[in-house]
């Protein structure tokens, strides 16, 4: 992605560094949540629980909502990040409840990652 | 919804009103299907099928976009009105091809009803 | 919309109908921002500043994401419902602060209608 | 992202390889676009233009849409390919008439990159 024109000073660079960390986390996070959902009505079964593939998609849309904000450069990502952040957690858990399951193994780590990720913005207040 | 300022000619004003109707049933389509979507899975069993719920979610989507297009006035909206027309009919026949549900029938009845109006739409062509 | 299968008592009624009414205010004020940012467009000058039409944005979005968390019962609609009270609320200062625009101060009173609604829901906690 | 179980011959591979790669496109493409449309905010005058804004906000969300498709495994991803395939002409042709901004330029080759892509997997048909 290509950079945006005006000077920055070393914080600014650092907190766009965040930023950039930030959405593509919740991009992985979304593209992860949406395949493993996909994942669960495959295997079918106790993976088709209502509340596995809700939260599922819960994850991915919040995670969409949020990276969005973060592209617009909008000041209230911070609100976003952290709404991201809660479910993301949530989603996480959901996916550790299953045992033996390669993908939402995974799935559970993603969103660790993007929660964390989340977290750090949403604590850093409005920062554009 | 508050009318914008400029004088429409009746042809206009009749595809205006085609418009908002067309708006009106994929935002509904849009709430039908992902309730629905919902509801097969806490019926769970054959209703966890990745077909039905995954044609629930794609055609959800679909119509949202669809709305979003005609809501900004974007003169592109036979492009997604098209394509969500389509995605609409798959949906309805998924829907009644699983017998005995209500829910499921009257979603179909949604379908359809959508579908027919975003063909009117598309074949209207780019009138913005 | 179809009523789901199973008795409810009176307490539930009413969150239920808090929760209808919470969508219905999501998906009214996500289509009033989308017209009123392409309203802003059309319009050109002071109305096309990056702070109006960002903040449009961003409520049609959070309005749209709300809405669908709230129609899948997802008991995370509170985490967006929260999200969304604040975005809104934004909102209407941002259409505000322009004065003598009916379809911005439409847009005002719509967004705060719906940041009190979604308050009501955030408030409630999770009851699905 | 982590491969599904299932084996595959040499023609399906390649299949699926073209799909992650107009899933990456498209992911890409959605995220140039919206920032794009952020820079036209910022820069103002004739970059707020209705017409530009418009198409950047059409292609960032049927990329969006066609991507979420093919990350759920739809076989209609076919529909809403041919769909993005055409919204993304439209706007490289949008960004490519304004003159003499690096990142309208950048923003038309990525457009222009995802409707090829795009109109691959169209071509294709249905391959689920």
């Amino acid at each position: 992605m290509q950079e945006t024109e005006y000077d920055r000073d070393e914080a600014h660079e650092h907190a766009h560094e965040d930023l950039q960390e930030c959405v593509e986390e919740c991009v992985n996070c979304h593209a992860v949540c949406t395949m493993t959902m996909q994942h669960c009505l495959a295997v079918g079964g106790t993976h088709t629980e209502i509340n596995l593939v809700g939260i599922l998609l819960d994850c991915a849309e919040m995670c969409q909502t949020s990276a969005n904000f973060m592209l617009r450069g909008s000041p209230y990502h911070v609100v976003t990040c952290a709404a991201c952040a809660e479910v993301c957690r949530a989603c996480a858990e959901a996916c550790r409840s299953v045992e033996g399951d390669e993908q939402l193994d995974h799935c559970a780590e993603v969103c660790t990652a993007c929660a964390e990720s989340c977290d750090r913005m949403a604590s850093m207040g409005s920062e554009e």
